[in-house]
C-alpha cells in the first residue's frame, strides 16, 4: 500500500450503480439504483425513470422542494435508509456559493450524493523546530467511521453558519479549543474527490485550515465524538497513512495535502505528481 | 480581472492548430502545423502526417533519437523557428522519474509541446508577524517574459541535476542566496497547467518551495536574468496578480497557490473553489 493508493480509494467511480439526481434540470448528485426505485413510491415528490431521479414538477421553490423531500425523507428513515441520520440541514446547490434549491439533511444528502463540504483542521505543535499533530481517534459510536484515526477537528458543514463560524463551534465541541484560539486558525486551500462504490456517491470538498497550537495545549473532547488524541510526529503520520487504512478515508486526502504543504511528502517521491494531481480528483464545479 | 482569471488564461486550449508529437508511439507533445510542416522537409527523422509527428522507424534508441532531432534543430534554430534558444537539454519522457527517450533544446522542447518541469521559489521575510515576500522584476534580456514580474527564483529543469541541486544553482546564480541557506527550502507542493495558444503549446509542472529568509537578506542577482527585486505585502501580490498581467503567466499559478497556502485568499472568495481546483488543470500524467 501506499499513499496514493489512499488518494486512488477517493477516486473509484461506478456510475453503473448510480443515477443522476437533478434539480431544476440540473444535475447534482448520485442515487444508487436501489434507493432510485424505492423513490418511485413517491411520484408526488419523484419523477424516477431508469436514467435519473428528478423532483416533480410542482416543487417550485427551495421550501417546497425541502419540505416535501424531506417529509420522503422521515419515512425512508424510519425504513433504515440512512443510518447515519444527524438532523443536520445541508444545502444542495449548483455551487458553494451559490443559492441552495433544497436543504438535505445530512445522511439524505450522502445518499443522494450530493455534494458536501466540511472544514478539517490540523492541529500542529511545534517542539524544537520540528512539526507534530495532534491526531483524534473516532468515537465508536460515530455513524460515519467509527474507531477510525482523524484530525483534531473536522466536520461538515451545515446550512446557516458560515465555514468559520463552523469551524470554531467544531474546535469548541470537538477538541475544547478556546475561540481566541480557534480564530487563529488559517485556511490553506481545499482538496476534493467523489468516490461512487456500494451504495454511496460521496462527493465532497474538504476545506483545510492550520492551526498553531501552544505546547501546552491539551485537547479535550466535549461531544463524546472522540475517543482520545496523541501528539503525533508528521513521519509517523505518513508512515500510517501508506501503510494502513486506520485513518477515515477523506481526513487521508486532507492529511495528505498537510504533509505535501509542509515538506514531508517531496518531489523525491515518485508518486509526488500524481499525488498533488489526485488532491482534486472531483469534477468541476458546475459539471455533471 | 480576477485570480481567476490568471488560472483561466493557463488553461486555454486550441488543439485544433496543434497535431500530437509520439515518440515510441505515446503523444508526448503538440508542434503547431506550421512547424509541423516543416519537420517534413526531414524525412529521415520525422514521419509527418496531418494528425501527428512521429520518429522515423530507425530512431531506436534515446541516444539516436537526440542526436538525429538535435542536428534538425540547429538547423531549424538558423532559420529563425526558436528564438529564445539555451542550449540547454531538457528530457522528453512519459513521466518525471521515468527514463527520458529523448533529449530536446529548452526552446525546441517548449516549441514541441512536451512536458517541461521548473523550480519556483517563494522567498519569504516574516516582519512583525506579517509575511512579506521578494518580487523579482525579469531582465528586458529574458527571451521569455522580458520585464515581467517573477518570484525571487525560479528555473526550468534540465537533465543531469536533481531538483533540489538545481534549485540551489539558481539560487545562487539569481538571487545570490548561499547554498546552506538554499537548503533550507522546504517543497511545499506542485502546480500545473497546459496552455495551447498561438503557435505554442505550454505544458509544465512548477515544483513550488518556500524559504524563510532573514530580514537583512538581500537578493543580488549574479546572472543578468533579473533587474531588480523588491519586497512585498502578501497583500500587493494578490492585488497585482487580480487587477494586472505584470506577472509571467506561470509564475502567476505559482504565486496563486502561495497565496492560498498562506490565507490570502481564502474560502470567503467566491472563485476560491475554481481556484483550488484550477492550480492542477494539466491531464494527469501519462495521459494523452
Amino acid at each position: 500500500m501506499s499513499l496514493l493508493d489512499r488518494i486512488r480509494y477517493c477516486q473509484e467511480r461506478d456510475t453503473a450503480r448510480f443515477r443522476r439526481f437533478l434539480v431544476t434540470g440540473r444535475p447534482l448528485g448520485w442515487i444508487a439504483q436501489e434507493l432510485g426505485e424505492r423513490l418511485r413510491g413517491f411520484p408526488g415528490v419523484f419523477a424516477v425513470s431508469s436514467e435519473a431521479v428528478q423532483l416533480a414538477d410542482g416543487l417550485d421553490s427551495a421550501e417546497r422542494r425541502t419540505r416535501a423531500v424531506g417529509d420522503v425523507m422521515l419515512r425512508l428513515r424510519e425504513e433504515g435508509w440512512f443510518p447515519g441520520w444527524r438532523g443536520e440541514a445541508f444545502a444542495v446547490a449548483p455551487s458553494f456559493h451559490a443559492a441552495p434549491l433544497l436543504q438535505l439533511e445530512r445522511a439524505a444528502a450522502r445518499a443522494f450524493g450530493v455534494r458536501c463540504y466540511c472544514v478539517q483542521l490540523n492541529g500542529i505543535v511545534e517542539r524544537d523546530g520540528e512539526l507534530q499533530t495532534w491526531i483524534a481517534r473516532r468515537s465508536l459510536s460515530k455513524p460515519v467511521g467509527p474507531g477510525k484515526l482523524d484530525q483534531i477537528v473536522g466536520g461538515g458543514q451545515p446550512v446557516g453558519i458560515g465555514l468559520r463560524d463552523n469551524l470554531i463551534k467544531e474546535c469548541a465541541e470537538e477538541a475544547s479549543i478556546p475561540a481566541a484560539l480557534a480564530r487563529q486558525a488559517r485556511p490553506v486551500g481545499a482538496v476534493a474527490y467523489r468516490r461512487q462504490a456500494g451504495d454511496l456517491c460521496d462527493d465532497e470538498v474538504l476545506f483545510n485550515y492550520d492551526l498553531l497550537l501552544p505546547p501546552d495545549f491539551a485537547p479535550l473532547n466535549a461531544d463524546g465524538e472522540v475517543a482520545g488524541f496523541e501528539l503525533w510526529p508528521l513521519a509517523r503520520v505518513k508512515a500510517v497513512l501508506a501503510e494502513s487504512d486506520e485513518f477515515l478515508f477523506d481526513v487521508a486526502l486532507s492529511l495528505i495535502d498537510f504533509l505535501v504543504r509542509h515538506g514531508v511528502i517531496g518531489p523525491s517521491d515518485p508518486d509526488y505528481i500524481a499525488i498533488c494531481e489526485g488532491l482534486w480528483s472531483a469534477p468541476p464545479e458546475g459539471a455533471a
